[in-house]
Parts: structure tokens; C-alpha cells; sequence
């Protein structure tokens, strides 16, 4: 049998090989008995039981969630375990058993119209039908006592295969036993590529229906890197996959061979994820991401709770920087709490400083608190940085704010200390601003999601216009190269911390466009690490000239591949 | 009693003043009667007879639009005629009246359904629901024998408001009687501001909830440059508005008074325009939008359709140039017979040029068949124009497109002419690529509104961005100057067709940045064209520059001021 090779999207520049084990969430019914032949009372009582079951099973992944990955992780088992109980959706449960079907039944059709009613609300509700079928599902799994699979307890060398996986299923993987994972549907940003990209699992999401016709037991590798799955992989394939990769893990800074320092730094979104980045030799964090502070939890958190979070990260960086941005939001990321509008087009909506400087001015202040304590209590230096900005008008209001948060602290007799400021560069306007901009601040850095989806005019989620959606696309170099001049132009420090910056075959085009820093999945640093270490940067400046005078992003790749 | 001003959109730059006419589209309906009091065959008869006066009135209107307007605006009837024969409605209706109800509220119970299901589904479905309610509020008003403004006859000097008006509404509208009109819903993209525009009547729109309280017979001003209402005018007011505007039309081609030539030509979205646009002195047309010769029709039109629609306006110009833009759907503009899926981000989806080399690869052949062919028999000078372009690939391979219809043309011994080509200055990756672009295109055209809104990541239909959403932001100035720069690096002429073009106040900033063509609104054309003739081109470049020094769209305005 010769192998076969599905394409899907690589999360993690990672190969594995292992054996297929399916985590099939449904449970398929039998046909529902006779109304005469049910007992109400038996399965009112069957419906409870569960329903405790399910509470605790629900409490105990949310208190290991809570230890081994994060407290912002386990907040999603909040949300579940309100909706266990929710009266509107155990009611309609308990009415279906009082027309006379068995509990398992009765809980299919009484989810059934709560899960259709959020799917018709479209946007933020239709996200949480997704959750509702996560918790139908672990329903009827306790209530027909269907086996489950424990994802914490794989035998090592599985490759786990799932229509999709949530976060808290991904937070269960265990590195060390799973040797990839692969998903029918997802993109390079669901939650579930996003952990696998800080746990280093190798990872393939997206790879479609194909996938579900994968046999349990089949040998198969995950390439994380060609975004492929091989099914009954060749001698070679299996053996390239399972050669563990080759790369030395750097601690130390690094300089390019004729002594330019590049900061390499890591990406992050919740301070689990700090021991991985020290441990792939992360010089300094540079983006922390706040979102999951936020995410999946009922009220917002306050400001010692940040403190903590924000000290914790710097003391995991005593010599480095660590580079936070304040909350974005808007756009795909919805918070329960906060009062978003939907909108017809969230990409250009009111996201990042946009909210920050409008409706969510209180948090925008509070978490600003939080950083200039932490600034003075943790080891590490500073940094704070500004999404989504457009315009100057935007940079001098935050820095307004920033000076009344500095005057409250004082009156409040609290220790602060100044950080470096930022902003990221993710709009053309800042591209087009930069030199104002950076008179004002002390550094730029880079989104290339955002900024390549604004210069190409291409949404970075639809596929239709993936093709257009390319960071090395000679428009994109070009903004790049202008946000380079403008930073440096006004004595700032310009990073990167799109993906682009954790790309091994672009570290010599970034280093020749001028990039003081560059920032990425912890994963990927020791490769970018030892490219950084060979570069000439006479060359490397040579080569950016070239790929800028490029017409096509083709050309780019052919430059590329030379 | 002082006169008290309401703040909308305005859509034109002119005033009038004159007494308010409502135009109330919804008929109130008293309590039905007991079922038992109520002849369902009667009730079927009536029904059935408001059926047959309907469609006689929507075929009425259909062909006096169609001789006063164009016949692209008369198909957005036959999309109602069609409605009137859906058995599924008129099911509904007949099931209402056999359930008791009188004709009347069985029209309003069975369209009820119908409306909810197509708003529910969103998106290009919610707007078939608009054209469900205007159906039923033209049957309620049938079967109610409720009188019915004839807006075609409205009195002199009247001032019309609505809630919202529909494009045929707008249509029927005589420049000669009316003064102006407001609504309470729409924005300056909406089909009656379009319009407005063309047909230069004073309009303000989006006025909101505080318009319905304006009472009949009430004296008020509209404002289209201020975009207010005035309610009660003042004496000064009211002659303000009453003074009819005291600007030369110029119908020769002007020059700077150093005598820099600068063309100033109209955009217009139907032929019926082609008459208003050289009243008003266009020298030429610098943008001919073919949305409207596509929209709210059944089938696209063939190609001799087009032929004689562009040939038309290619003989009104025979001194002149017709820049013509290929089809650009997608985002905003839904058609019926064109498959396109629902984006989460339109505005950043499968727009314009992307579709065509997609999609609707079969309606770009026909059109630039039916262009190419129009070159050859028009009068005046053909040019014509990609929409949306990012990339140099894309008008390489438009290019070849049009290389595929020559050789098609050739065969099939019809005579064509080849036209000038050029892109839509729009997104920023087009400005970043100018020189590769101007290499290979005969002329740009820049496109402000789309443009502002991704150099800015700011939707230009979303209120709460609408304070970044401007043209007069520094970042958006650099842009332009870019791609004018890029284009004369590259031997092509570049104009501009946004709205920004007609805005007077900008007249000289962008001259001063080296804009070859201006293309606006034809009631604006005098405006700019006596603007033109006193700028000197040397002080206007001084002054481009410092606006393009300028860290905010504030101290934009500021030196605009001075």
C-alpha cells in the first residue's frame, strides 16, 4: 500500500508518527422506545444523576486545568457548568421525558432547540452553540455510560484524530505521549492550534472531510511543518518524521556572524506558557498577548489579579524585556462582559486602542494599574504596547491616560515604574505615520496578520482570499520596510511578532530589513536562533533590496529558495 | 418660535426650502372583526383584486421609469412583479382570509412570515425583506383604498420626508418641484442619496428617530452641505438656502491660472446621468460604475446590451474620455444570478477584480467584449478600469483576459478598438506596488473611500468609526501622494474618484499633489472647475506639503482653514 498524503494547515513546525486513535465526541442513539415502554420517574432520575456526574467531572478538569496550564484557561468550565444549570435548558430536558422518551433521547431534543436558537443569533451566540453540543455530548456519553477517552492518559505515540478539539481537550495532551494531533476543521488561529503551537505538539488543522475517513490504528504522521497528513506513511516519510529535530537549544543572546545583536524573542498568551519559552532559549517575551486574562469568565479581572499575573512574567525574565499589549478585543474575540456591538465588518471596527480609548476606557485604566505596579515589582523590564493604532491623535490620548494612572498611583501612594512604550504597527495609517509615531514612543513592532490583511485588503480568516493573504507579498515587504526607515528614523526599536517572525526561511530577509527584534511561537526559536547566528548582514541587506524590487510575491519565493 | 436644526448626512452640496410633505408608506390598520363577521370569498376577491391593481401599478411604473430613468433602474420592479405571483406569499395570505381574517390583515399576517424568515437569514436576504415590505404596504394601501402620493406631481416647493425612501421612490422625484427631501434611516451609499446626487436635489439623510416629530405643512431647509434640517428657518436661514447658487458652469476644459490643465469629470452610475453630467461642464466621464446595469435584474445583461449602453455614453463625450470601472460586486453589492457566499468581513472578501478573475470570470469576458466593441463604435475615447487590484498578478492576468477577447473578437470579425487600461487606486498593496503598476497600466484612478478605509482599518459604513473613516488624514494624504509619485514614475496619469474629488474645500491639496483628473458628483463639477482656474500650482504644492507634514487630520483642517 503506498501512502497517501492529506493537506491540511500546519500549526507547528514539528513532524510526528504515531498510530491513529479517534476522539469521537458524538454518541449515536438507538431508535427511541415506545412511549409506554419509558418510565418518567426512572429517567428523571437517570437525568439528575447525570447531571451531578457531569458537575463533577466538570469541577475536576477545571481545578487540573486550573494547576497544570492556567487559571484563564479553566474559566471555559465556569461558563459549562452554568449552563448545567440553566433552567431554561435542563426544563426543556425534563419535558421531553415527561412526553415519554428516555432520558439520553430527551436530552438530544431538549438541547436541540437552545443549541438551534444561538446558531440563528449568528456571531458571539452561534460560539456558544458549540459549547452547549460540548456539554450534550458529555451528557449523553455519562447517561448511556459510553466509554470516554482520557486525553491526559494516551499511550505514548498516539496521533489523536477529532472532527475538532476545544481548548480544554488540547490542555489535556500530554506532549510527551502524544506524537501529533489532526484536526477536520480549524484554522492556524483556533484555540486549539494556538496551544499546540506553546505545548510543541505536532499539529495539522483544517484538513477537511478527508480526514474522518482515517481507520483507528492506522499508522500515520503528522507534518506540521508541510501542513500535510501521510496515511500508511513510506519507510522514508516515517523516518523523517520520527528523526527528532536536530537543533540546539540556545540560552544565550545571539548576534548575526559579523556581531548585529537580533533579540529573539517569545510570544505568549498566559503565563503557563512562560516555562516553555525559557526553556526553548526565549531572550525575552515579546508579545504577551492579555486576551486570555479576559476570556471565558464572568467579570472582569482586577487589578491585583493582573499584578500577579503581569510580576510572574517578569520575574520569569530577570535580564529580558517582556513586551505586554493591553487588551484587544473587538473583532473575533468576544468577552462576555463587555459591550460590543456586532458589526458588519469586525476587521475594521472598533478593536484594540479603538475600545481601550471608548467603551472599555475602565478596563483600559485598571489594567494599566496593574502594569506600572508590576513594572516596579517584577524583575524583568517593562514594556506596554499599544493595538490596533491609527493615528497620532490615538498614541497622545494613551499617553494622557497614562499620565492621570501615574497621578492616581501617587495619590494612592503606590510603587509604579515607568515601562517602555509602544505600539504595534498592524495598520497602514501607522505604516504611513510612522515617523510621527515614533518621535513620541520607544518602540514599534510588527503584526504581520493584521497588517498584511489591511494592506492586501484580504481577511486573514476567509479562504477564498488566502492566495492574497501572504506576508511575502512585495506589497506587505514594502510596508515593512517603510516602518523600518520611519522607527529608526526617530531613535525607536522595531520588532516583529506576526508569524512571519518565527518563519526559519525568513529570518535572513527580516535581519536585511533592518528588524532589531523578533518575536514568535516558543517552538520555533532555536530555529531561528541558529539562522541568526550565520547571517552576514551586508548580505542579508542585499537580499531584502531584491525581494523589495520583486514584482510578484512568486519572485519573493523564487529569491527565496535560491 | 426659533428655528431648531437636526443633524443627518448630507448628500449633496445644495440647499432648499420649501413646506414639508410626508411620505408615510405604512397604512394603520383598526382591529379586525369576529371571524364569524367576516365572507372569506368576499375577502378572496378582494384580495385577488388588489393583486390585479398592484401589478398593473408596478408595470406602470416599471416602463415610466425605464423612459425617464434608464432601464437598469426599472428592473428592481420586476423583482416586486414577481413577488406578487410567489404562491408561498399569496398561499399565506389565502390561509390567513380562510382562517377569518379581512383581506387587509391577511396581507399583513400572511407577509408577516415571510418578512421574519428573510430577515432572519441576514445578510442579502434581510434586504429582499425591505422589498417584502414595500409590496405589502403598496397592497395594504390597494385593498384599504388608501390615497397614495403621487410623488411624480408633489407641489412646488415642496420638502419631502420619509422614513426611508426606496430608489424607485427617488426616481419618480422631479428636481423641478422638489426642494429637497430627508429620511430618518440610509447613509451617503445609500440608492436614494445616489440619486439625489445625480439628479441634484438637496437631500440629507440618516436623520433618525427626531425627523418622524417634524409635522406636515412645517417650513423647513434642508441642508446638503451642512447635512442638517431646519426646522422653523430664521429669516437669514431661509434666504440663505433660498439663493440659488451664483456658479458659473464652465463647459470648456480649465487650466490652473499658471495654466496646468486639470480635467474634471463626472462619476455616474447609469446612462440616464450622462445628460446632468454635461449640463453641468464634465469634461469627461472619470468614472462609470456597471454595478447598476447588473443589479436587481433576473439575468446579467448580453453583450449588446452593454454594447449600446457604453456606446451611449461614449457619444455624449465625443470630445472626451469615458473611464468605465468592470463590474464590482461583492461586499455590499449582492446580485441575484451571481454566486457568491456570505463573508464574515466582505470588505475584505471577494470584491471586484477578484471576482472577476474568479467567479465571474464569464461576466468579465462579456463586458470587456461588449467595451472593447463599444471603443470602436463610440464617439468618444474609451478607458477602462480594474477595480480592487493588489497585486501585479492580477492585472497580468486581466491583461490577458482582454489579450483572449481580441483574439475572440478577431475571429468572430467584429470590429473592436482597444482602450486605455488602468486600475482603481484602492487598497493599500496597489499604492505600495504604484511603479510595478504604472509600468504596465496606461493611467490610475484612486478610489478614496475604499482606500481611507484600509489605510485607516476603518469600515466607511460603521458609525463608531466614523471619526477615523476620513480622507483628510495625514496617513491618508501620504498614501495618495505615494501612488501619484508612483504613477508619473511611470508615464501614467493618475485622477481621483472617490468622494474626496468633489469635496471644494480640497480643490487645491490635490492639485497640489499632482492629481492629473478629478472626478466627482456632477453637481459638484462647477464648483471645483472655478476653484481650478484660481489655483496657482506652486503655492498649491507648498501647501500639499505641509499637509503632508502634518501629524493630525485637526491640524489638516487647520491649515485648510487658513
Amino acid at each position: 500500500m503506498s501512502e497517501r498524503r492529506l493537506e491540511g494547515t500546519g500549526v507547528t513546525p514539528l513532524s510526528g508518527v504515531g498510530t491513529v486513535i479517534w476522539y469521537d465526541q458524538e454518541v449515536d442513539l438507538p431508535e427511541p422506545p415506545a412511549p409506554d415502554e419509558v418510565d418518567p420517574d426512572a429517567e428523571h432520575d437517570r437525568f439528575e444523576t447525570a447531571l451531578d456526574a457531569a458537575r463533577e467531572e466538570l469541577q475536576a478538569e477545571r481545578d487540573r486545568t486550573a494547576e497544570e496550564v492556567g487559571e484563564d484557561e479553566a474559566a471555559i468550565f465556569d461558563a459549562h457548568l452554568q449552563f448545567l444549570d440553566d433552567p431554561q435548558i435542563t426544563g426543556a430536558v425534563e419535558d421531553a421525558i415527561d412526553e415519554g422518551l428516555p432520558a439520553e433521547h430527551a436530552v438530544r431534543e431538549g438541547f436541540e432547540g437552545a443549541i438551534e436558537q444561538m446558531e440563528a443569533a449568528g456571531g458571539r451566540m452561534a460560539e456558544r452553540a458549540d459549547d452547549l453540543r460540548d456539554i450534550r455530548d458529555r451528557l449523553l456519553r455519562i447517561v448511556t455510560d459510553s466509554e470516554r477517552l482520557d486525553l491526559s492518559e494516551l499511550p505514548e505515540g498516539t496521533v489523536l484524530l477529532a472532527e475538532m478539539l476545544t481548548p480544554s481537550d488540547t490542555a489535556q495532551l500530554d506532549p510527551e505521549r502524544v506524537a501529533g494531533f489532526a484536526t477536520a476543521k480549524g484554522g492556524r488561529t483556533s484555540h486549539a492550534a494556538i496551544f499546540a503551537r506553546s505545548i510543541g505538539i505536532p499539529a495539522v488543522v483544517g484538513v477537511g472531510e478527508q480526514l474522518l475517513e482515517i481507520e483507528a490504528d492506522a499508522e500515520i504522521v503528522v507534518d506540521g511543518e508541510a501542513g500535510e497528513v501521510v496515511v500508511d506513511p513510506d519507510e522514508a516519510t516515517r523516518e523523517r518524521a520520527a528523526e527528532s529535530r536536530d537543533v540546539e537549544i540556545r540560552t544565550e543572546r545571539v548576534a548575526t556572524a559579523d556581531g548585529e545583536p537580533v533579540e529573539v524573542a517569545a510570544n505568549i498568551g498566559t503565563a503557563a506558557e512562560l516555562e516553555g519559552a525559557v526553556a526553548q532559549g526565549a531572550d525575552a517575551v515579546g508579545l504577551f498577548r492579555t486576551e486570555f486574562l479576559f476570556l471565558d469568565r464572568a467579570t472582569p479581572p482586577d487589578e491585583d489579579e493582573q499584578l500577579e499575573t503581569y510580576v510572574e512574567a517578569l520575574d520569569a525574565f530577570p535580564e529580558g524585556r517582556v513586551v505586554v499589549r493591553t487588551l484587544d478585543i473587538g473583532g473575533d474575540k468576544p468577552i462576555p462582559y463587555v459591550d460590543a456591538e456586532e458589526e458588519e465588518n469586525p476587521f475594521l471596527g472598533t478593536r484594540g486602542i479603538r475600545r481601550s480609548l471608548g467603551p472599555d476606557a475602565e478596563l483600559f485604566r485598571t489594567q494599566l494599574r496593574a502594569l506600572l505596579r508590576a513594572g516596579a515589582e517584577g524583575d524583568g523590564e517593562l514594556a506596554v504596547m499599544f493595538p490596533m493604532v491609527a493615528t497620532v491623535k490615538e498614541v497622545d490620548r494613551s499617553l494622557a491616560v497614562i499620565e492621570d494612572v501615574r497621578a492616581e498611583l501617587d495619590e494612592d501612594g503606590l510603587a509604579y515604574e515607568m515601562p517602555e512604550l509602544g505600539v504595534m504597527v498592524e495598520t497602514p495609517a501607522a505604516v504611513f505615520m510612522g515617523e510621527q509615531l515614533a518621535e513620541r514612543l520607544d518602540f514599534f513592532s510588527i503584526g504581520t496578520n493584521d497588517l498584511t490583511q489591511y494592506v492586501m485588503a484580504a481577511s486573514r480568516q476567509n479562504e477564498a482570499v488566502a492566495h492574497l493573504h501572504n506576508p511575502r507579498d512585495p506589497a506587505v515587504l514594502r510596508a515593512i520596510d517603510r516602518a523600518v526607515d520611519a522607527a529608526h528614523a526617530g531613535d525607536a526599536w522595531i520588532g516583529m511578532c506576526g508569524e512571519m517572525a518565527g518563519d526559519p526561511e525568513l529570518t535572513e530577509l527580516l535581519v536585511g530589513l533592518g528588524l532589531d527584534e523578533l518575536s514568535m511561537s516558543a517552538v520555533t526559536i532555536p530555529d531561528v536562533k541558529a539562522n541568526v547566528v550565520e547571517i552576514d548582514t551586508a548580505e542579508a541587506r542585499e537580499f531584502a533590496e531584491q525581494a523589495l524590487a520583486s514584482e510578484t510575491k512568486a519572485q519573493v519565493n523564487e529569491r527565496l529558495e535560491e
